[in-house]
C-alpha cells in the first residue's frame, strides 16, 4: 500500500504521543496482534453442533457497526470466486427485504450469526424473533444461531439459555472500530477469508505507524491537514476505483461520519466531517462534474489496485461507424480503469484548491485490505483528537432511540 | 405523494415563470405526455427478431445517466417479484465485475441494450467490443443487441450497418433527465413494468406544479430555501426509509451533483450542492450522529412509503434474557420502520439548525416512482435557475476525458 499525498502538510510528533497513549486504553488498536486460536475452536465447536460440511451460506443478523466491516471485506474479496461459503447480510427492517432474503435462502443449510455489541439492538433482535419462527417451520437444524456480542449482555444471558455458541467481543471496540474483531473475523472466517494474511495487512501499518515507519509521517500529514482545514474542506469523498470497494466506502462513511460528528469536548460547538463514498468509473458520470466544478469545500482520495487479478482485454476489431474508437483496441481493462483514474488525478490537479491524494493497493487480497482497515481507523483517531472531540462515542442517536422505545410502548 | 416542509420560506412566481419558459426548450419537462405507441412498435421489432419468449434476461450496457434512471425505477419495484424479465447493468469497467457479470449470465437468452447518447461513451463501447467477442463463442442468437442514442450519433451509423435496432433518445434530453425518456423506458418496458403507470405518476407531478396544484408552493418554497441557503447549507442528504429506495438515491446523486455544482453564468464563481442518499433504518447507525451533532451544514428530506405490500410481523414470543425487548412484539416491520423514521424526525427536529422535510409516497408501485421522478427534476431545475448556472451541461468532466483519450493515443 503506497499512499502519496499532493498537497503539503506538517507532522507533529506530539500527535503522535497521544495516539500512543490513547491505543494502551482503546481497544481496536492491539486488534493486529491477537491470538487467532479462538476462531480455530469456535469452529470446532461449531463442527461438532451442526457440521463445517453441512453450511453452505452463512448470515449476518447485524447493523452498522455489526455488519459493516465483515461486508466491507467480503465484498472485497469475494470477485475472486475462491471463498468457501457465501455471506448474506440481514440489515434492515423493511419488511420486503427481510421476506425476499429468506425466500431466497436454502434455510437448511443456513447458519445465523447474530450480531450486537450492546445485545440489545432493536432491529437485530426484531429479525432474530421473526428468523426463529421461519426456521421452526422450514428447518431441522437444532443450532441454527451463533451469537456475538459484548461480555455480559443481556444477548449473551439469553444464548446461555439455549446452550447456543457464543462469541465476546473484545474489550472496548466500538462498533465502527470491530472489522477486526470478534464481529468481523468469525463471519470472514467462515466464508473462508485467510484471517491471519488480512491481520498481518492491519499488523503492517500499525508497525509503520507507531515505528516510525512510512506510514508514519503520511498519517501525521494527512490528519494535521484535513482537521486543520475543516472549516473549508468538510467533505472528505474518497473516489475508489474497483467495484469491489463497493462497501469499503460504506464502512468509510460509518467510520468518518459517527466518528468526526461531534460536539467539541467543553464547548457545545458543533463539528463533522463528512464523508462520501464514491466509485470509479461511474462516478465520474455523475459527481465529478461537482467535484471539478462545484464549490470549493471537498478533499478527494483516490484509491486504485496497483494490479487486477484478470487478463480481460479489449478485442482489436474495427466496429463500422465506430474507428474512432479503435484507440482503445486492445487495452486491459485493468489499464483502461487505472487510466481513467489517472486522467481524473490530472484533470483535478489542475484546478485550485482541491486537496488530492491517492492510495494504491498492491492487489485484491485480504492483505491489502486489512492494510487499508487499519490505515483509516488510524486516521480517523488522529482526526478526531486533533478536533478536540470523543472519537468513540455516538450520543447524537441516543434520542431518537429513546423516542422509538416510547412510540413502542405506547402502542402496547 | 405528500411533501411537508418542516422550514419557512417564500413562494416566488417569477420562477414559475422562468421554468415554464426554460420547458419550452429542455426535453424532458414534456416527457409525462410522450406518445408511448414506439414502445409497443419495438417489442413487436424485438419479438419478430429474438422472440419476446426466448429473453429472459436483459442487460443494459451503460453508465452514467444511460443506466442510472432506469437502475433506480427497476430495483425500486423489483422486490415485489412481479416482473417479466431481469435487468442486468454494466456499467463498469472493472475487468473482475465485466467477467463475472457474463459467467452469471444465461448469454442464449439474454438480450443486450447498448445504451450511449453521445455514441461514443468509452465505457460502453469498451464493454459491447468484448460482448461481440463473449457472444461469438457462446450464443447463436443473431440480433443480441438494441441500440439507444442520440438520433445522428456514430452508434446510430453503427447500427445501420449490422440492421440492429435503433432507438432514439428524444431530443434535447441531457442523460441525467433522461429515466423517462427510451433510455429509461425502453429496459423498463422489457421488465414488464407498468410504463403508463409510470407515466402517469410524473403527468400528476407535472400538472399539479404548472397548473397551480399543490406541489406548486412546495416546490418553489423547497427550491428558494435550497438555493438562497446553499452557502449556509451546502450538503443536500436524502434519509429513504425503504431498502427499495438505494438506487434512486444513487440516480438522485447524480441529477443533483452534476446539474448544481457548476460555475456561474458570467462570473467564474464555483458554487455546487452536495447530495447524499442514505437508507433508513441502516444509517441511522452510520450518518445519523453526523447528521445530529456534526457541523450545521445539512438540509434532510425523509422519504417514507405509506404501505408496504406486506403484512410481516414480529412474532410475540418472549426470550428468557431479552424481556425487556418485548416491546416489539406484534408489531408489523412496516410499522417499526416508518416508526423509526419518525422518531429521528421527532429528535432532530429539536436540535437547532436542522432543516428537514418529509416526502411520503403512498405505495411501492410505478406511479409513485414516477411521481418521485419528476419531482425531483422539477426542484432541480429550479435551484439551478436560482444559482444562476447551466443546469444541463457538464463542462467539469471534459478535461479527463480528454486526457485519457490522450494517453490512450500514445500507448497505441
Amino acid at each position: 500500500m503506497i499512499n502519496t499525498l499532493h498537497f503539503s502538510s506538517k507532522s507533529d510528533l506530539s500527535l503522535l504521543d497521544r495516539i500512543k497513549k490513547e491505543s494502551q486504553q482503546i481497544g481496536y488498536f492491539n486488534l493486529p496482534n491477537q491470538d487467532t486460536s479462538y476462531i480455530d475452536n469456535y469452529l470446532s465447536q461449531l463442527d461438532a453442533l451442526q457440521g463445517l460440511d453441512s453450511i453452505t451460506d452463512v448470515v449476518v443478523v447485524g447493523i452498522g457497526g455489526s455488519s459493516l466491516g465483515a461486508k466491507a471485506i467480503y465484498h472485497f474479496l469475494k470477485p475472486l470466486n475462491n471463498l468457501s461459503r457465501q455471506l448474506h447480510f440481514m440489515d434492515s427492517t423493511d419488511p420486503i427485504a427481510i421476506h425476499n432474503a429468506c425466500l431466497n435462502l436454502n434455510l437448511e443449510s443456513c447458519h445465523f450469526l447474530i450480531i450486537s455489541k450492546s445485545g440489545t439492538t432493536i432491529e437485530t433482535i426484531a429479525i432474530y424473533k421473526y428468523l426463529i419462527e421461519v426456521l421452526k417451520n422450514h428447518s431441522n437444524n437444532q443450532h441454527p444461531f451463533t451469537f456475538i456480542t459484548d461480555q455480559g449482555s443481556k444477548l449473551e444471558a439469553h444464548a446461555k439459555t439455549k446452550s447456543a455458541l457464543v462469541v465476546n467481543i473484545q474489550e472496548n471496540v466500538g462498533g465502527r472500530f470491530s472489522a477486526l474483531s470478534t464481529a468481523g473475523l468469525i463471519p470472514l472466517a467462515l466464508a473462508g477469508i485467510n484471517i491471519k494474511l488480512l491481520l498481518s495487512g492491519a499488523e503492517k501499518v500499525q508497525k509503520s505507524f507507531f515505528e516510525a515507519g512510512y506510514m508514519q509521517e503520511t498519517l501525521l500529514k494527512k490528519a494535521q491537514f484535513y482537521a486543520e482545514n475543516s472549516l473549508t474542506y468538510g467533505i472528505n469523498s474518497i473516489f475508489s476505483y474497483s467495484e469491489s470497494l463497493k462497501y469499503f466506502n460504506h464502512w468509510y462513511v460509518q467510520l468518518w461520519g459517527e466518528s468526526l460528528g461531534k460536539k467539541q469536548k467543553n464547548s457545545s460547538f458543533n463539528v463533522g466531517l463528512t464523508p462520501i463514498g464514491l466509485i470509479g468509473p461511474k462516478d465520474q458520470h455523475s459527481f465529478l462534474q461537482l467535484l471539478a466544478e462545484g464549490k470549493r469545500d471537498k478533499t478527494v482520495t483516490f484509491i486504485k489496485l496497483e494490479s487486477f487479478d484478470n487478463l480481460l482485454k479489449i478485442p482489436e476489431d474495427t466496429l463500422e461507424g465506430l474507428e474512432a474508437l479503435d484507440i482503445i483496441n486492445g487495452t486491459h481493462f485493468s489499464s483502461l480503469i487505472n487510466m481513467q483514474a489517472d486522467s481524473i488525478i490530472e484533470s483535478i490537479q489542475d484546478s485550485q484548491n482541491i486537496p488530492l491524494d491517492e492510495i494504491t493497493l498492491k492487489k485484491q487480497d485480504a492483505f491489502s485490505i486489512g492494510q487499508l482497515i487499519y490505515y483509516y481507523q488510524l486516521l480517523t483517531s488522529m482526526v478526531g483528537d486533533l478536533l478536540n472531540i470523543n472519537t468513540y462515542n455516538q450520543p447524537g442517536v441516543e434520542a431518537g432511540k429513546n423516542i422509538l422505545i416510547n412510540k413502542l410502548k405506547s402502542i402496547k
